[in-house]
């Protein structure tokens, strides 16, 4: 028995607010709380959250679900917060960037069969109440990360949980999780905030961007408080994926202080392969449409 | 008199094929060549372009004006075969992202008067005909670099050229142009190319990606043979540049591995400042609103 009647979420923020929007708008009655009272009241008064949750978090024996949707750094607290009113609740997931670190606090909570961490692929660089809307999730990949000791149960209402929004969820394991988003989301976040780290330290400002440039720097206005917890909880993968990075740009950067064209071209083309989806064949070509367009000159 | 009727565009990629277009909806009779036949004859067939343009170049002794919109390592040899065709031409430009050598080059022809070097802040990750588009540089900066001897009537007729078709277009020297978009050009490349190269040793996927991590990569799959004549032709400033977002990421790679969130929750919030359009205010503060965030765990 897989229905969602009432879900509780906790922080309506972008992603707590959009999934509340969804949930109230298919009929599922949301009790809700924010620190901020004004998002709580405006969450209120857009009718999404029909019933406020008190700062203890007392209250929630009607729910089915808890979805803690507050940074990952306040996670742990939150949690121990609402351990005591937890008794019916049969489901209780999150929606943070990193998973060891929940996983490991529920167990130590005394809720691993009940507990499925969650992690839809939804973000942006923008946040809080303000930023939420309806539809977010369509679409998105959902990773739910079970403990070791989550029932079926509660792995198939988190399950349903977001496909009533839209969401493709798939299980990981919690540590691959990490791995994986040490390189396809937290690299790119730290990429995007070096970049403008460096712009910054030389006078340049966003409006002197092409598209290009507003693209790759988007991430750097993501919320420093949230990024920093979710650096630090993945800190050793997250390390050696800058290492990395840094490897490449100094292999790019020599290649351009040597002039070397024939190396510099075969990089970029490996980057173009990967960006238009043609790497995992064997090898990149070499480059054979690229010098078909250098020799786009007539004569 | 700065009325322009008639331009001859060599090049018919995004670039130009969207300046082609702009101006032909605007009654500006087009004269057009492409070293691709296709490209030409749908440039053709979509009424674009009105006659075509030998590839030796001759004809055009009715522009007004001729538009170089061959990638930068190409427009050297652009200019040399069209130079005998010149005389009734009165302004000969370009829309190439690095402007020292194409300027060089210009004087080295002989036409430095009729010269006047054009970057439009309007490229794309795609390229080639079937990218081009209507619209393309509306509310567009496009970059004017004259020689050290453009008359006045060419800077007159570039501003007219480019205004016509929705830029906004201002001068700026070969050599500023060039140290500044070392940083807000060619620096986001390089560094969306070394995050694809780095996701791809990985085996990360694009489809592993969220909607942050795509725009960070975004510009990597730009064309290889384009980008290695521009690294190239602005190697000792680029080289700079990375060396700079080399040290930005060791920063914040060393602030993770140490687990000091005070230095990583700093620079992230510089950065954010930086997009947020905060700096160059006196310095950026203690992240007020990011404590604020943190402070988001209720009880």
């Amino acid at each position: 028995m897989d229905d969602i009647r009432c879900v509780a979420v906790v922080g309506l923020g972008l992603i707590g607010g959009s999934l509340a929007r969804d949930l109230a708008a298919r009929g599922v009655r949301v009790l809700g709380y924010d620190p901020d009272p004004d998002a709580l009241r405006a969450a209120r008064d857009a009718g999404v959250v029909h019933a406020p949750l008190p700062p203890d978090l007392r209250g929630m024996a009607e729910a089915d679900a808890l979805v803690l949707a507050v940074p990952v750094s306040a996670v742990a607290a939150v949690l121990h917060t609402a351990r005591p009113h937890l008794d019916s609740v049969r489901l209780v997931t999150d929606v943070g960037s990193v998973k060891r670190g929940i996983v490991a606090e529920a167990e130590h909570a005394g809720i691993a069969e009940r507990f499925v961490g969650g992690h839809p692929l939804a973000g942006s660089h923008r946040s809080g109440w303000g930023a939420s809307h309806t539809g977010l999730f369509h679409g998105a990949r959902v990773f739910l990360c079970p403990t070791s000791r989550s029932t079926p149960e509660a792995i198939a209402l988190a399950h349903h949980l977001w496909r009533r929004v839209g969401g493709s969820p798939e299980i990981l394991p919690a540590e691959a999780h990490d791995e994986q988003l040490a390189w396809t989301s937290h690299l790119p976040q730290v990429a995007a905030s070096a970049l403008a780290l460096a712009l910054a330290g030389q006078g340049v400002a966003v409006s002197d961007l092409g598209p290009g440039g507003r693209d790759t720097t988007r991430l750097a206005g993501s919320s420093p408080a949230m990024w920093t917890a979710i650096c630090l909880d993945n800190a050793a993968a997250l390390g050696d994926a800058i290492d990395v990075l840094r490897q490449r740009l100094h292999a790019l950067g020599d290649a351009i202080r040597q002039s070397d064209a024939c190396t510099l071209e075969r990089l970029l083309a490996e980057g173009q392969a990967w960006a238009d989806g043609r790497t995992g064949m064997a090898g990149v070509p070499e480059s054979g449409a690229a010098n078909a367009e250098i020799g786009r000159s007539p004569g």
